[in-house]
């Protein structure tokens, strides 16, 4: 997290009292999954590739400490649900990482070779299951059903919003609206699940969860969109996973929804033309697609998109106390759309 | 489960008490299952072609009848936390069925295409995912972080047990301790667990709670070495899936463990280059594989341990009162080494 965020000098102690307790969930997690099995413990070892920006836990933390008693010092307002909570959520994360990469036959993730590349998908499969279980029975330990309950509730909307995604495979004229349903599911639910536990269990009032919800929620959804852009424009040694799969998987995401909304019928036949290329595995494809893109102006257009989430997120911050902790939420969400990994 | 027992007339209450609390399982599981969304009710429908002999949900109820109250009419001792419990470990269960159908590449279940054949890996991945977050959902209603953890606990051993025969594929020389090992992890722990939730959830006491888990247990025992004679010996049409993957996957069961056991080094040689052969895909090893299996009596000593683990599995019921529950719960175990599917 903390290395992709370009932080001034004065949100430095945040930055240590973050990094401190990540330290903590880190702990939680890898104990959590310790096996007494050779079998097991050789898969977990491969997790630690899958570790990237932590941002789920570090979000758990910051409405820590932005919820929590403003008297208190900034590691002491992070409390053991949070701590757990925060491993609960990497870990349901990693668990889809896991599975997605054995549905996307994605062979490099965090510029690592994929568990389902290196191990097979059958061992990629229940490997994520185990993920799953052992969340769960983390989360079980936090001792609240609230909390047991919001987990797997946002962990059947994940997997609906995969469903519901999968359902409109090749399908390139996907309504924005249906791309949005797709992706709050797929991904603004578990992110604002990670804001709203880090605000409940410091003890804020239902508003201020309500908002750190929402917070997540357009955070997610910046986000998302920001890893389309990435997967149609990224450099793959900078991001650091297997590109161009959105399109070779004919997965429509918001730049090629753009791109088509912003067309007339001849010119939307042209475009759907060079997308069905693209995604029938046509690498010459790819330049005209991407003058498309250009020429009506699809990229900005998503960019702009994902910014306007970002401060419509970082506006929900007003109802926290203005601190050191709501200027590092701030940055953290301005990283989300800046962010070239 | 009613449909493949011979009960004695003498127990038809239990028998039609088993059957209504199960109509209440069933009611319970497609409620919590429910979705508004088409791409994900479309694949829940498919289910129903899962649902099966009903085995564990049937032990938490009949758990339940054999714990509780005695003096309270059969189906008054089945609570809220009874139905789902029960519907919780069929959910568990039904999402390894599906997520091995992608492993196994099974192409029939219960006489019906498999979901992976039917809609693909990714949707199977998924709807596996959207099962077990829907199960630990339902889990958490009860209200009772004991039974959270418990289910989840055994959901991660049914993982390792699946990691740890993952592991061992291809290698028929496994010995018949690392092959109970995966069994009582991979099927024994969630049959025990089943059993266990009745009990408790009866208000039985350690001791009960104890017997009653390891009853369940020896019987997931019995049952996976009849599942294994089955996939060996059984006929399709009246098994109802696809059969002969556990070689063709290189999976050694009990009747190739113990066909190996019993031979000499020459013998154990000309074995194994007969189960590599069938291994490889090459149908006329059949023939002389199940000679050797036959020479051997391997399969003779498999089928008399499947006996003999029920047999012990009957004889911790005697903490239970003598009751027709009791006589059900010993058809029940009867059956589970007689059944052809």
């Amino acid at each position: 997290m903390l290395a992709t965020l370009d932080l001034p000098p004065e949100l430095t102690p945040v930055a240590e009292a973050l990094e401190s307790s990540l330290a903590r969930v880190a702990q939680r997690f890898d104990a959590q999954l310790d096996s007494d099995l050779d079998a097991v413990a050789d898969l977990i070892a491969h997790l630690a590739g899958y570790r990237g920006k932590m941002l789920r836990p570090s979000l758990v933390l910051l409405f820590a400490m932005a919820a929590g008693d403003q008297d208190l010092p900034l590691e002491g307002r992070v409390n053991d649900a949070h701590i757990a909570a925060a491993a609960v959520v990497e870990m349901v994360h990693m668990a889809t990482l896991v599975h997605d990469d054995v549905l996307d036959e994605a062979e490099l993730r965090r510029k690592n070779p994929t568990i389902s590349h290196l191990r097979g998908n059958e061992a990629a499969v229940i490997l994520g299951d185990y993920l799953i279980a052992a969340a769960y029975h983390l989360c079980s330990q936090i001792g609240d059903h609230g909390t047991s309950l919001a987990i797997a509730r946002a962990s059947m909307t994940v997997c609906a919003g995969e469903l519901l995604q999968l359902s409109h495979r090749e399908d390139f004229q996907v309504s924005a609206q249906t791309y949005f349903d797709i992706i709050d599911r797929k991904t603004g639910e578990l992110v604002g699940l990670a804001c709203e536990l880090g605000a409940r269990h410091a003890g804020a009032d239902e508003i201020r969860c309500c908002k750190a919800r929402q917070f997540g929620q357009l955070l997610g959804r910046a986000f998302q969109i920001q890893d389309d852009l990435l997967d149609l424009l990224g450099d793959e040694a900078v991001v650091g996973k297997t590109l161009h799969r959105d399109l070779d998987l004919g997965k429509a995401t918001l730049p090629i929804i753009r791109c088509l909304e912003s067309d007339n019928a001849a010119q939307r036949e042209r475009c759907l033309s060079i997308l069905q290329a693209t995604a029938g595995g046509d690498a010459d494809a790819q330049a005209p697609l991407r003058e498309e893109l250009d020429r009506t102006g699809a990229i900005a257009r998503a960019r702009a998109d994902a910014v306007a989430y970002v401060e419509e997120a970082k506006a929900l911050l007003d109802s926290f106390p203005d601190s050191d902790i709501r200027r590092t939420l701030d940055a953290v969400a301005g990283s989300v759309t800046s962010r070239t990994l």
